[in-house]
């Protein structure tokens, strides 16, 4: 395969891992919460394990020398991944921190965003400024969340709010608070599978039932960002936040034609039902929300996935990410090699650039 | 628009209608269950209603001259649907057969379900036999319901199986002895929204919470079949039943490319958790599973609908439906009038005659 030629690469979603569990937040827990969380700082795995060696979803290759998991040391994956594809802005996305949602205290669930939080900032961000944060919040107490955004947002490096589930669908008026806040900070709300999705009694369900094996769960994760996008949208949640912006990460693509069009043909029928709305259902989308790209996806027909493409708008909604360092990443050099160049240039770069305010953040940083 | 050619026609989803709620199941429930039903043969109606005029969802023309509700006169339907298109077969689906879940006790379920059956045998197919039933069942209790199945299942003009949903999906051994009948009758499943999704305690959610509004639930309507079909393929219920059949009525269609490579996707990766399928899941989809047309779907752009057919393989997997009497229904003359006359001809009718067995019907019974 020809190897990819692009100039400079944004990677939407990569994946850091604190070691011992979550035992190295500790030293960023209050005193009080060092007690209230002693012998408990272990998140669960759920309960569908990707069957893989060792049912671990991160890549053997990706342990670094001087031990610990895959994803934990930085300046190994500055190594592997920032330097050896030239990638300039990595937006790191913490899979422990969306099992934040399995702790239903809201205090214990806030004080952990917050350790989370400072720990990749103090221990990742201020490494490497290519390091960017999808900091992440504890929907439990929607005004504790919107503090924690407004504590850290203008901090240096942090680029997206990384929202964990509830059953309530996006659209609810209980998350305005945190849409709030992150609309004044200019960050965009990231959602992405892990933690989110079944399996825990306080995180959200997949239509129809309880899927019973891990590539039945995995094959139906495009549900969850299609039922909260189609909330929001609907809500008028864009309409009270016209700022705001979202992104669907890992949740596949292929399926958001269908979901536009279905929008936009109820509209016709329904609008009265949502007159808040002052354009097309689709238009909202377009305009507010993205989509990463990893994992790649596999058409019958390679023509079908420029097709998709064309139907999902890909050069405006459409983001380069990698998922390092998940057993299933993408890397650039091997991805959309024969995608037309300024296509390509949008969704390695300029897409994201844009949603993250990432060249406004060199300059006035 | 130019007008539609096509010979012979079969409308795969039409829905008749009994006036009173469903009083005019009386004659038909035993003298213990017409006390038991006393006061309580009141079907709710969903809480979220069509924002039209009098929220119903059937078109005000519908209305019978001589009275009572649109859709409950047969033959009137024959008049203006059946002659007036040339449909040579109509397929009975009774959404109010559909609530059947709302009830939560086996015995009665079961014994309504066997009324809704007799009622249509008795007041419907005998007046043309161009009528034909997809029976009802209550997945309540399984085992009755196969009963009720090889009850009825070989009388002339039943050629489907209306299975109501419960929140266990589809993949789940639960459903074995309904599948099991079904396959021996030659007789496909069909599901379809109505009553089976979100709402009631009974019936099933969509992913992520539960939507604010009609348009919005309807919306989501295609997550029920997406997660429902991921599970039975998965399951491997088309390999313990390889006879069997599904027809997804009123879901959608334009997500379906989508599944099926997602699901191929990974089967690559996770193959070894579901050892026991002997090809590609989208195989299995093909193969079993079809999709009725109405509404249908409106891309930005028309030639994206031609784009999604061959994705999707439309000219194996979709079956034509008007939704007659329902407002938004369409009508076999100005429905796909631009498809090369082949596809068509498979679409109206082709498809639906291999999945109702309608042509080895008029030969063997």
């Amino acid at each position: 395969m020809e190897a990819n030629k692009v100039n400079k690469i944004i990677d939407a979603d990569v994946h850091p891992w604190i070691n011992g569990d979550i035992k190295g937040l500790l030293p960023y827990l209050s005193k009080s919460m060092q007690k209230v969380f002693d012998g408990r700082l272990t998140l669960p795995d759920h309960p569908l394990r990707p069957p893989l060696e060792k049912s671990t979803s991160i890549r053997l290759d990706a342990t670094p020398p001087g031990g610990g998991a895959g994803g934990s040391d930085p300046i190994y994956m500055r190594e592997v991944l920032l330097n050896r594809y030239n990638i300039e802005h990595a937006i790191l996305t913490s899979v422990q921190a969306g099992k934040i949602v399995v702790y239903p205290n809201p205090i214990e669930a806030t004080a952990l965003a917050r350790a989370f939080n400072d720990y990749f900032l103090n221990e990742w961000l201020t490494l490497d400024s290519r390091y960017k944060l999808a900091m992440c919040i504890a929907v439990h107490d929607p005004l504790k969340a919107a503090e924690e955004i407004r504590r850290i947002g203008h901090e240096r490096g942090v680029v997206a709010v990384f929202m964990p589930l509830f059953n309530i669908l996006m659209g609810n008026s209980y998350y305005y608070p945190i849409y709030e806040a992150a609309e004044e900070l200019g960050l965009p709300i990231l959602i992405h599978p892990t933690g989110t999705e079944g399996g825990f009694s306080t995180s959200v369900s997949m239509a129809g039932g309880v899927p019973s094996s891990y590539i039945e769960r995995h094959t139906d994760f495009p549900q969850i960002a299609y039922g909260n996008l189609v909330s929001m949208v609907f809500e008028g949640v864009f309409v009270r936040f016209p700022k705001l912006k979202v992104l669907a990460a890992e949740f596949g693509y292929s399926w958001v034609p269908s979901v536009m069009w279905r929008m936009d043909q109820n509209w016709r029928n329904f609008r009265k039902e949502v007159p808040w709305l002052e354009k097309e259902p689709s238009k909202y989308l377009l305009d507010h929300v993205r989509f990463t790209s990893q994992p790649v996806e596999e058409p019958e027909k390679g023509k079908y996935l420029m097709q998709i493409f064309e139907m999902m708008h890909a050069e405006k909604t459409l983001i380069f990410s990698t998922d390092y360092p998940h057993w299933d990443n993408d890397f650039p050099d091997n991805t959309f090699t024969t995608l037309p160049e300024p296509v390509k240039q949008r969704i390695f770069y300029d897409n994201a650039a844009e949603l993250f305010n990432l060249n406004k953040l060199e300059i006035t940083r």
